[in-house]
């Protein structure tokens, strides 16, 4: 499928069946990931792959503490958007998913944050040519799951994606006009 | 072509011919950026298309500018990564290359670095899809070029995309080996 295809039906799931996914499929993904280019070429990316029932229920709990903070303080545009999309503290995807990819970055690269999200959009393209879906979840203490996790420092959490088959009914969310976005010759010159 | 195929053909190109590239190819692959998910869904991204001899030369003279002084006080690792790498204050692509793709993300977005990126992940496999190569060049004083295109303050450069046909030599640089990426389970166990 073209990446345009590709792009356009990915769409962000919240809500995982049970259904197994392939160890394979997801190795493949990261193989894609890794060709990305990097800053000085350090490929800044690490992937840790979880599986196992009772660390996903543990990852949950830690990442839910969390949000019930968040939740509790967040105001204005990010809590009316929270509402209208339903999305509470509660992150039962970090479970019901069969896989979860946690993606770090090394702190002694240049440009770690810039690479490591390039590559994590590679990842997507890849994930959805073999039916994974995904969310790509910013944990609100990063550092707490870290330290549990025993990661050394020199790495930080950059993201969790939890990975299955999509029972999630919601619709792809709506993209701004192309002419919105790009800018011909000069700033404000519209297609 | 595949997403694998696509990354693992894909090199960064720092040499472009004049041959000239489709205005449509270049849209298309914004189309393709453009489905990327981001923070709230606030697709932070803006791109301004540059294809003026006159304009690509003024740019290429004020990221010169800065590079002389960055080359100046550079040190350590990242100077010989340069001087290994050819890697001079000079930038021709910016002249030679028949287009340029300016990215920008909006400051009032959340997360608009890591979803620019991702985001410019998805355009360089668009990119490749369509025979275009690129380098992600990220300027040293994106201010000072921002300022001097009159975009409002709102937005950060966050990289220059040089369009063309490489004509640039230089292989693939080389990714590390897939078990040293990837820890199953807990941090140390690899493939």
């Amino acid at each position: 499928m073209k990446t345009l295809s590709l792009a356009q039906h990915r769409k962000t799931a919240r809500k995982f069946s049970h259904d197994p996914i392939s160890i394979d499929d997801i190795l493949h993904c990261i193989e894609v990931a890794r060709e990305a280019p990097s800053g000085m070429n350090a490929q800044p990316w690490r992937f840790l792959l979880i599986t196992d029932a009772h660390q996903k229920k543990t990852l949950r709990m830690l990442c839910e503490e969390g949000e019930r903070e968040l939740h509790q303080k967040v105001k204005g545009a990010l809590a009316e958007w929270l509402q209208k999309k339903g999305i509470s503290w509660e992150k039962p995807f970090l479970e019901d998913a069969p896989a979860l990819i946690l993606v770090f970055s090394s702190l002694h690269a240049p440009y770690r944050i810039q690479s490591t999200w390039l590559a994590i959009g590679y990842l997507l393209l890849a994930l959805e040519e073999r039916g994974i879906s995904t969310v790509t979840y910013t944990p609100p203490h990063p550092e707490t799951l870290r330290t549990h996790l025993e990661v050394p420092d020199e790495f930080k959490l950059e993201v969790i994606l939890p990975l299955g088959h999509s029972v999630d009914e919601k619709r792809k969310e709506v993209r701004k006009p192309l002419k919105e976005l790009i800018h011909v010759g000069r700033w404000g010159n519209h297609l």
